[in-house]
């Protein structure tokens, strides 16, 4: 059962965690700006010597970009503590000596740059046509590069039809690796009006034209741990990860071994974490949770 | 236990069936041209005084376009005995009295041809952006129709990330229905190089951004046989559905209580046969088989 951070329990979290692991969007920030009180409850945390990283599904910015973002908005964080899923994936692909090229679904400034910073050859953010008005004019587009041998998918924008067709077909060959960022449904947006798809909906038609599951590179995936781990030599039992989302941040904390908490000025509720675990295995239960990160905040 | 189809067999048939139901792709033609023998088979039936149905989930022609197609490749067909799932969702939409605007997701020429011909109102085929360069263009874009009562998919291939941000968004709406023209995740072309993605993998990211299923108007949901025996009052123990697939024509059948067989001149093969039904709910067993259409018309 997940319990409600109290002052009691504030302190024993400080007294059993070196490492707190934050999501961005829905805990320092949401689309509005700033979260109020998250940035003076990481300040405090620093000053009691705990490392502090961010760790993001977010694929539309470089490292050095979510760096710079997190600076203006004046947390100190270096590019050793910032993960987010356009650099994890160029990590991911320089880390198993990749030699091939990559056919892209995503953004040229983020994805893109992560590849060409490691040296990675990369096709696909080229503008596709618009209207393709024939079947035969579909398959004629479709020239095939044999020195493709990985499909990378993130937020794309720019995803059509065409994208959809090229991507299956490179697919097909069960040598070309398969990559995806994050498997989140939805942009973390609440809005009465908008429903606003997110990578994962960009994978499932490839996933269903294929029969293929993608290696996730993000959260809840653990890849993104185990790079901190080697950086930094970090003890899961002494981290915790906080986050907004039960299915991607709390899910991520178990698979990692790390302590977790939720957060409620995200995407889960609280009527979430009395379900969780119970009806849904895609849904992790955190071992503690709190209004926003300032009601932790408080008793640090 | 699936049969292949015998001089005996073919026989018993003939006796038992006053209704022959075929579909196009796989059966009567494919991607090269018209299949050897099919179109003598159907001749055949017609002589011997059997009802000849069409029924095809392709949704890129209007009835009138797919019975002149048939009409050119020397099938008699009229306009009755062709059911098309561009014509079957104006027709199903037109027989629950709906009086809103649909947003369309497939072709102006074919499902907004068929929506004009009951005096549908309809949008989502003007060109969307093919560059979105920042979230909040996006948005900008986004100006959602207050008059829009249904979101009508098939196979488009003008879809794009905007497509899908405005469907699931006026999807978020539950008053809004949510129809789909057909199941399939794959063309029913075969090729070694290209996978090409049909409406399932259309639909797929608005299931998952939305949680909800489409209402499918295509087999292997009964709807278009409901439209037949309405109009020539069918009786489905006196029918037979003759398809190339066991996860739309054969499952269609079983779905409305007809008999049925597999060509394998199409997508499924002999091996699926052997499976069907055992470990898979989605494949149903066809009572008879045969290696193409005329490998039956050889006993007519």
């Amino acid at each position: 059962m997940a319990q409600e951070v109290t002052q009691e329990l504030a302190q024993e979290i400080l007294g059993d965690i070196d490492n707190f692991l934050f999501d961005c969007d829905g805990v320092l920030w949401d689309v509005k700006g700033p979260i109020e009180g998250s940035l003076e409850t990481i300040n405090k945390l620093k000053a009691l010597g705990k490392r502090v990283c961010l760790v993001t599904n977010n694929s539309l910015k470089t490292r050095q970009k979510s760096v710079r973002k997190c600076q203006r908005l004046g947390y100190q964080i270096c590019q050793d503590e910032m993960l987010c899923t356009s650099w994890i994936a160029a990590e991911y692909l320089r880390s198993i000596n990749f030699t091939g090229k990559v056919y892209l679904v995503g953004p040229e400034d983020s994805m893109g740059a992560e590849l060409d910073a490691v040296g990675i050859k990369h096709i696909g953010t080229e503008p596709e046509p618009a209207v393709i008005p024939s079947y035969a004019d579909c398959l004629a587009n479709l020239k095939l590069d044999p020195e493709v041998k990985c499909v990378l998918v993130g937020f794309d924008r720019q995803f059509n039809y065409m994208k959809m067709l090229r991507a299956s077909s490179y697919l097909k060959n069960p040598d070309v690796l398969f990559l995806g960022t994050n498997p989140d449904h939805l942009l973390p947006v609440k809005s009465d009006e908008f429903c606003i798809p997110d990578t994962g909906c960009i994978l499932s038609p490839l996933v269903l034209a294929t029969g293929r599951q993608p290696t996730m590179m993000g959260k809840p995936s653990p890849n993104m741990f185990e790079v901190l781990r080697k950086v930094h030599g970090l003890d899961p039992s002494r981290c915790m990860m906080v986050g907004d989302r039960l299915d991607t941040d709390i899910l991520f904390a178990k698979n990692c071994g790390m302590h977790s908490m939720l957060v409620l000025s995200g995407i889960s509720t609280v009527e979430d974490v009395q379900s969780a675990g119970a009806s849904d295995a895609t849904k992790a239960c955190p071992d503690f949770y709190a209004e926003c990160l300032a009601a932790f905040g408080q008793f640090v």
